[in-house]
């Protein structure tokens, strides 16, 4: 859909009007202006945050009730896009009862550290799951005419200083890692609005950069919508404007709107800058007055359903020696207070107000209602020691009489919020020591954590069983129970590496920086690829998650198919008693590759359901877009040509077959320099012939240097990297920079 | 001394002359010039590398002979400043009787990852012991009134294409330890030149580098000698000069000169500039002329003894179960190619013509003449299976019949070389297959390494001793044997860590980059710093190194003194049966810094001289400006206030007592800006207060705010991060952008 037709919406409109239009005329709403109306815009991203009228100019309180889908640090777990765009359906239905034209999601930024307060928020470590969901999401609410808000664009991975701090990254893990999945979502899926982030990105505030918000958005990636900034993002506002930020968010009582005006009278700003960015929010207007509503009130239920749906399908079983699932008529120990206060959201802008709440208490006991119940631990920080003890003693006298004992652990609400970052990954001292007493007296204990983001597990050798249920919204406890109790068959996969410590992960040194600058010093080596190429155990590795069933992989086989992309096919057979769903993991790697590249790379997954016994043909595309890499000379993405290795899996770490397939690589000609080095020159088919013979005095007297040289000591490999413009050196100046630079004017000549 | 005063020498010479004064007549002389003389620059370190006039254009062929004293890799592991002093004598010795100006040495880059091709170069991978040393290196070589030129001036860290690719390294890593040896250097031993890097610094190249070879190295630094480029490190000879780079080397038949004189007639070069330069030039070579040389000839034997000397001093003792020291009576099977054919030196520039050369099994049957001796494995690239089986199994013949078994392994020359780098730190497998054979057959072995880096000892758990011995210089073969025998109680220190694998290295997956970049992603967590501060296993820690007797370490004191320095008091006591020495090492840390630190940094080293039983109390002087790091906004060294943590250890992981020592920090206040966080203003005296009052209305709010949100989220932490020039977007437009700057303005003024 082209979202940005030109309009006559604009005619007759003011500098005043049309500045006003490109910002808020309050905290949520845009501006109406003869003929335009105002549109509301409000948080997402995994349920409606609709304020009241007259809420606090925080943003933040008092919000009507609406169903809380599981966040997206379950949902990237999922691995499931049909799911993703149900529920951004389900969201684009409850914003659009509520007259709201965009809700702000989904996030795709990267999880780069399990520290990032936020990364409840955000789908994965990696960037084709995070983009290939976000797609999915961004169809789904779109399918309803609200509006998406792909956020928070770009590279903001952290809360730490968030407004100020400097996301200092190089080129090629900027494409290739933090802005792929972005990419992948505006060129699949149009969002209406793209919200730029608070940060800066190489010194330069997203909200005012106009190599990212044009040059990449627009010019490269196609993006037709509007730009918003987050709230509070714009620092200056013109330049915000110059460089493609549409659309100030949260009012500020026009202040800024008279900079614009001036700016435009002065000649500083160019009005048809102004305009562009006036159309734009005209356009969204005036088609969101245009598009039919969907009619009042919420079906409640059914959209509670579907978020209990998604949330067992969301859940991840890293670990189950026979324990799991639970029978029905099992005594059960339920320990922990998070199985009566369920942690199901995280905490700040994203924070629904329910429409009701599951705990997973209730739901065991609507299967097995004897079951007992103690908390175990507290959730407040401040430990009463003679209390905790208590509380364990309680949860370990409950378990040692009891077939099981479930001990519902997880990460107090106070960790984990927007606004800051968790300091380490660790659960709470109370509830490690609650964990082991349990486990100590049952050695049947099933721990299901509770957690936005990921927790280091000390206890993994000897606890037999581990559900990790994420955050999972408002019907979360009856999905855990669905799980426990295997009515549903998990099928989650880890979108996320749970490494063993917080000194093993990628950015550990490098977050969250200081004194306004953070160095994504890991470069292209965020998660798995940390893992796998420094060859390091971890707790459970990405793409990881069992199932009640087992799936046997067939030999797979890969081709290139017309379109250049690559189609890989296998077989996947049901080798349990019960229906499953496996999700099956394409990896690359290019062996002998001429740049850096992590040992594997996920390029494509799919969701495969199979009853018992059951057996099929699966078939992945790996786009050849999304072998590309970023080529920074060039500075475009370029195919390396070769044979690439495909490996598929069921985890990253768990890989059943793999196959070479032959890949036909991009031209990448660039001209040669006077910096160009004798082996580039050497290697080039017209200079190298001619450099070779006006070189042939030189050579000579290299062997006589290489004679006295220990054997083996390669003298063309130590001058293989001396520019060609510094030659003259070696030769006592009878090589004039002329004569170099005629030699590069001919290699660079046009072939006949 | 002053060597840039002012002398008379440029009266009368015309622009071409000045120009010509400022690049070379050949590959290592400067130009004679009416009343100023041509002098002779040459390749240092280690040795003297005087090629014989008419030598070939590459500079490498035909030298005259000198001392081979132990290369850097060596010195470094003595953590001996007297020794490296002495050392630099006799270098200053050899090149006056040679009539060389200035020797080119010494180096003090650090080793960034044990894969740099020119690591046996260098002294660590920490700024104190490379400074330190090198400053004693400089003290020697200019007390015999030849010049050092401290090298390679900087973040010169590999040699894959090091004439071009750009070290991205940010503030301070780049400060506090790529720079921090080279600023030591400079301020205590002024050298008489710096020899700029062939590499660029976040982009520039080092040669034409004005903020590097201006500001920092004369501006902050105080350095008066003159700026030599590396060979064929000037890219453009008139940005270069510009930059502060006064002389370029080679000569290149004038080719640049003509391009000085036409920008001084164009006015696009100052001729004050030219000056400058020229007139530093003039200094060294009239200096130079003025200077009394020694007479020759070269005692060739003392040199040599203290080339023996130094290198038993450099030996490093890994480990020994007992075996080490050999008695004189054993049966000794001496296993290893590398006791017949020393390794001694690295390949490239600094390949010494040696005036003589010991080998190991010389001096083993010197002491043992009935010695055994078996080569074990052959040392070219062209592995023959059966030969190498045969070989083999010979040593193993010999080890299974006599007392112990002495290994000699290293890494073969082709792998050590300036020019290009390692690619990986492997020992080849053959010498390997030979190490774990012989220690099979025979429980008492010993294994001795001869390598320029580091390589990985796979062995290390099951060869009961091992001796690092690097790489020796000429005499290198006595002193193995009188380390080996106890005539030299071993006493070197490790100077760089021993890491399991290569994939454990800070640098690793971060070197040596591509595409014209490589980016210092570990930042400050360079070798041991890397290693404590990710809590990793290596397998011998920086500093660690044994002895023939064990010391005693009391309880240390410390104190601030009267210039701000910090002394460190503490007994050591020789508490085994021989006389030995011992490095005291001083590490200091800052819980609770407001910036990142490594977990401890070294700061002070002492080589103690105990005879067995004797006690000696030792005090070390911590610099202050050693507890300083980079404050990036001032852009200036800072000393933070508090309680420093004190170690004195045997090495970073053998510490042996602690203590806290308080210290004032320096004041640094920067200005309140409207990016200054609402955390920052509150903490600020004057605006604090301010802007409490003018948000009372906000803070209801947050209160409001917070009461919804989960139990412990901090609105707080939230909040502090936000800038105090964006507030008005939460205050609905009530505050202005004027009433923040009149508040910024009243907390900047001056107070009363």
């Amino acid at each position: 859909m082209t979202i940005t037709q030109t309009t006559a919406a604009l005619e007759g409109l003011t500098v005043e009007d049309k500045a006003g239009l490109t910002s808020g005329a309050s905290f949520w709403r845009t501006k109406a202006v003869t003929g335009i109306p105002s549109v509301m815009l409000t948080d997402g991203p995994h349920g409606l945050r609709k304020q009241r009228e007259g809420g606090d100019h925080l943003g933040i309180g008092d919000s009507v009730p609406a169903t809380c889908f599981p966040p997206a640090v379950a949902i990237g777990s999922s691995w499931d896009v049909e799911l993703a765009e149900r529920l951004g359906a389900a969201l684009g239905v409850e914003s659009s009862i509520e007259d709201v034209a965009v809700i702000l999601g989904p996030g795709v930024n990267i999880k780069r550290s399990p520290l990032c307060g936020r990364n409840f928020e955000y789908l994965s470590e990696d960037p084709i799951v995070s983009g290939v969901l976000g797609t999915g999401l961004v169809r789904g609410i779109q399918s309803q005419g609200v509006g998406a808000s792909l956020k928070h664009f770009a590279a903001n991975n952290q809360e730490h200083d968030r407004m100020r701090a400097s996301s200092d990254v190089d080129p090629r893990p900027l494409r290739e890692i933090y802005l792929r999945g972005f990419q992948r979502v505006v060129e699949d899926a149009q969002p209406y609005t793209v919200m730029c982030s608070y940060n800066r990105i190489n010194g330069v505030f997203a909200s005012e950069d106009p190599w990212l918000l044009t040059s990449v958005l627009r010019d490269e990636w196609g993006f037709e919508g509007l730009v918003v900034s987050d709230w509070g993002a714009v620092n200056d506002r013109i330049a915000a404007l110059k460089a493609g930020l549409d659309l100030e968010m949260p009012g500020n009582g026009g202040q800024t709107d008279a900079k614009l005006v001036a700016a435009v009278a002065s000649g500083d700003l160019d009005e048809q800058v102004l305009d562009a960015s006036a159309q734009r929010i005209a356009t969204l207007a005036t088609r969101w007055a245009a598009t039919p509503r969907v009619e009042g009130p919420l079906d409640v239920d059914a959209h509670h359903a579907l978020a209990r749906e998604a949330a067992a399908r969301s859940i991840v079983l890293l670990k189950n020696d026979s324990v799991l699932p639970l029978a029905p008529d099992a005594k059960i120990a339920v320990i922990g207070a998070f199985a009566e206060k369920p942690r199901y959201q995280g905490a700040g802008s994203s924070m629904i107000h329910p429409t009701r709440l599951d705990d997973a208490l209730t739901a065991i006991r609507a299967v097995v209602p004897d079951a007992s119940y103690s908390a175990g631990f507290g959730l407040s920080a401040d430990v009463d020691p003679a209390e905790t003890a208590r509380l364990r003693e309680e949860a370990v006298a409950a378990a040692s009489t009891a077939d099981v004992a479930v001990v519902c652990a997880g990460l107090p609400a106070r960790l984990e919020s927007e606004g800051y970052d968790r300091d380490d990954i660790d659960l709470p001292a109370e509830q490690l020591a609650v964990i082991d007493a349990v486990v100590a007296a049952n050695p049947r204990t099933v721990v299901v954590l509770s957690n936005g983001s990921v927790v280091a597990l000390p206890f993994a050798e000897r606890v037999p069983a581990i559900v990790e249920a994420w955050l999972l919204g408002q019907a979360g406890g009856g999905a855990t129970a669905d799980v426990l109790f295997g009515a549903v068959n998990p099928s989650g996969k880890l979108a996320e590496t749970i490494p063993h410590r917080l000194e093993d992960t990628p950015a550990f040194l490098n977050f969250p920086g200081e004194e306004g600058h953070v160095r994504y010093g890991e470069g292209l080596f965020v998660g798995y690829r940390w893992y796998d190429a420094r060859r390091m155990d971890v707790a459970f590795p990405f793409g990881h998650g069992l199932s009640y069933t087992t799936f046997a992989y067939g030999d797979a086989s890969a081709e290139v198919d017309a379109d250049g992309d690559v189609e890989v096919s296998l077989s996947v057979t049901n080798t349990g008693d019960r229906a499953g769903r496996e999700v099956v993991q394409v990896y690359t790697s290019l062996p002998g590759s001429t740049v850096q590249r992590a040992p594997r790379e996920l390029k494509a997954f799919a969701s495969v359901e199979l009853e018992a016994g059951e057996s099929r043909e699966v078939v992945l595309t790996v786009r050849r877009a999304d072998l590309a890499y970023w080529h920074v000379p060039a500075d475009r993405w370029v195919v390396e040509g070769g044979s690439y290795l495909v490996e598929v899996g069921a985890s990253s770490r768990d890989l059943r077959s793999s196959v070479p397939v032959v890949v036909e690589g991009d031209v990448v000609r660039l001209p040669l320099t006077r910096e160009s080095s004798l082996g580039e020159v050497f290697a080039h088919p017209v200079a190298g012939p001619m450099v070779q013979a006006a070189m042939a005095g030189m050579a000579q007297m290299m062997e006589g240097a290489a004679s006295i040289m220990p054997e083996g000591v390669s003298m063309e490999k130590m001058m293989a990297s001396f520019p060609i413009g510094r030659i003259g050196m070696m030769a006592d100046g009878q090589i004039s920079p002329e004569m170099i630079d005629g030699l590069i004017a001919a290699a660079n000549a046009p072939q006949m």
